[in-house]
């Protein structure tokens, strides 16, 4: 693929979300669950974010495709995650991990060793959570690291690109690391986009409403260009909102504010290049 | 009654609502539980929010009107709500009830369906969700529907005024049903609010909040005196907003902002006539 | 200690936690969740939150201090609670306890009492809180009084400075109290530090992120140093944040910006004096 090519299939993906405002729904973390769901409306799909076995169930049916976020998890969600994920792959449904937290607590791994079996469209995560989940699937991804301190990532996106194309070829689908500079992979093609703001990493959310845009995304184009859409509209919005904030409050607001302005030639615009 | 008898009404719920700062619990969903306590406050109200069995009947007990969304449900609802319900029956307090979400997942059906015998004071939805209640409750409304995609409405405000009095009729109390225009009916009257933007339908959780704040309002009047308040409220500060917003992120605060700043006359004064 | 000689350790907290950054992870309410974790990262933190048991424990010993919230109590916590705290005393972590809502449901009232054995470093919370637990706890307040209507205080700070001072000496840590005025005390000495905004009143989690942040500054200075910090901040970022806001909606946003833009020096210079 051209960077060209990439460039309309951008556009046509953009386009598509906001003229058919599909139905993605959510299970999210509590802390960001808001400012997931108002990126999503933001970026034009409608959201819905449940927590019940047969709501998650009922949620991948009726959904054009859905975003999986492991931050903050509750005890239902032993049963309502590998109920739901089993329901969406069993109907073809494109879906986004966040796999937050990996290596904290034996439920979150025991969960995210079951989704092997049933794969996301799209991993998406910060360096160390991208590392953390190749080891975790047994792909070799040349670091050993079977875990992170908190949400926060120590290792550069750099050092997680074979471990983010290792993840996207076992899934057949994408992998986005988020960092200073931002990677999407679909196994073969690395595209690098740049933007944002350092003042994202002041707002907690930046990374889980990427996830859910990405998944807005994927109601709308193939998992690389969804989530290649996904980070170029950050990075445009970002470093946009960034140049009207006076600080972290603010920021957030002005971002939703550049997210729903942003038009299908400005995301496709944005700075990247392909390696 | 005409429409100067009510807009004193309103000036006068308001006014009182503002004087006492009653405390008016919520049973809410997780999504936009800070935007509808911020919108409580924003009008005048105390809030609080609550979980677990006892403390639902506790703040039944200890609260002046209560506010019940069915949105995130979680497994301890299936006996918090029941207790509750019954609750604010047996001790003749008012409550809102938004059915958000209705017609995904047995435990919602099963909760709305045992609350027809406990009724709310208010009922508030979108025209969708207050069709398939009343369908649910076996009231006469003219349009077969049990259910709805998410958690938007795919019908008209127009449509949904028979569901709206039957249902008002049917709880001795009102209907408030959000749209383009909004409609309070309480079975005979039929009020029609204009104002608003369509920038709140690109954030979540401006009908909660406009739910929560008819019970804060609901602690100072009769419920459609108090779901017309508050629709005038949200249609006089939602225009206002507008006005100054940049975007739906910058809405939703500026949005709070004028919820505060909005007086008695402001809300009484808001377009709206009875049909 | 003098004045000059806390401003000089405020300056050495507030310079140390932005320097190092420390992982201060939480489990907090529902309804502020998303704003403690944003006054944190303003503030310098990493935040993290969790709600199951072997996570609690895991947290208490990854994080460098602890906030626990006891608003919006979720069943799992009656695990969860007493397990993390367990971890975080075996391990001499500090960490900061916020009474939300005592006196509500009979949950919260068995976790307080059983804190007792497993004291906190801080305890914050407004005046009705803090007499209510110090009651709870046995201690000598010279006040009657097991529990408040809601969330909001129905006593003044001054009356609840024996509670507070009683507190702080049991737990050999410091207590602090909100208000119009807000009191810092470690059983001995007792800060008064003034500035804030009333409109802070009208924003739910304000207390909320403030235990949050005192956490945060728990990892960089002695209880007593680091709840004036945070309680200085608050103030100094609440007055200039009002000076600037319409309302609370953009209160909110513009007093992280204050917090994020807050110096050493402003946050130490703050008005305060030791009664």
């Amino acid at each position: 693929m051209k960077k060209q090519e990439i460039q309309l299939r951008i556009e046509d993906a953009v386009t598509k979300l906001k003229e058919t405002g599909p139905l993605v729904p959510s299970i999210t973390n509590n802390v960001t669950i808001n400012f997931v769901a108002n990126a999503q409306l933001a970026a034009g799909a409608s959201a819905a974010m449940v927590y019940l076995p047969d709501e998650g169930e009922g949620m991948a049916l009726a959904g054009s495709a859905m975003y999986i976020n492991m931050g903050t998890l509750q005890p239902v969600y032993a049963e309502t995650l590998p109920r739901t994920v089993r329901a969406l792959n069993a109907n073809n449904k494109s879906w986004v991990l966040d796999p937050v937290g990996i290596g904290i607590g034996t439920l979150r791994t025991d969960l995210l060793k079951t989704f092997r079996e049933c794969p996301p469209s799209i991993v998406r995560g910060n360096a160390s959570e991208i590392i953390a989940l190749a080891n975790l699937w047994g792909l070799d991804t040349g670091v050993e690291k079977d875990g992170v301190r908190g949400v926060d990532s120590t290792d550069s996106v750099e050092a997680s690109i074979p471990a983010a194309k290792a993840l996207a070829k076992f899934i057949h689908g994408a992998a986005a690391v988020s960092g200073a500079e931002d990677v999407v992979t679909d196994g073969d093609h690395v595209a690098v986009s740049r933007g944002g703001s350092l003042l994202l990493t002041k707002i907690t959310g930046a990374g889980c409403s990427l996830g859910g845009v990405a998944a807005a995304y994927a109601a709308a184009a193939d998992p690389f260009i969804a989530a290649l859409s996904a980070v170029q509209l950050y990075n445009f919005a970002g470093k946009k909102a960034a140049e009207i904030a006076n600080g972290p409050g603010t920021m957030e607001k002005i971002f939703l504010d550049c997210i729903y302005a942003a038009s299908p030639a400005d995301i496709a615009g944005n700075e990247f290049e392909i390696l």
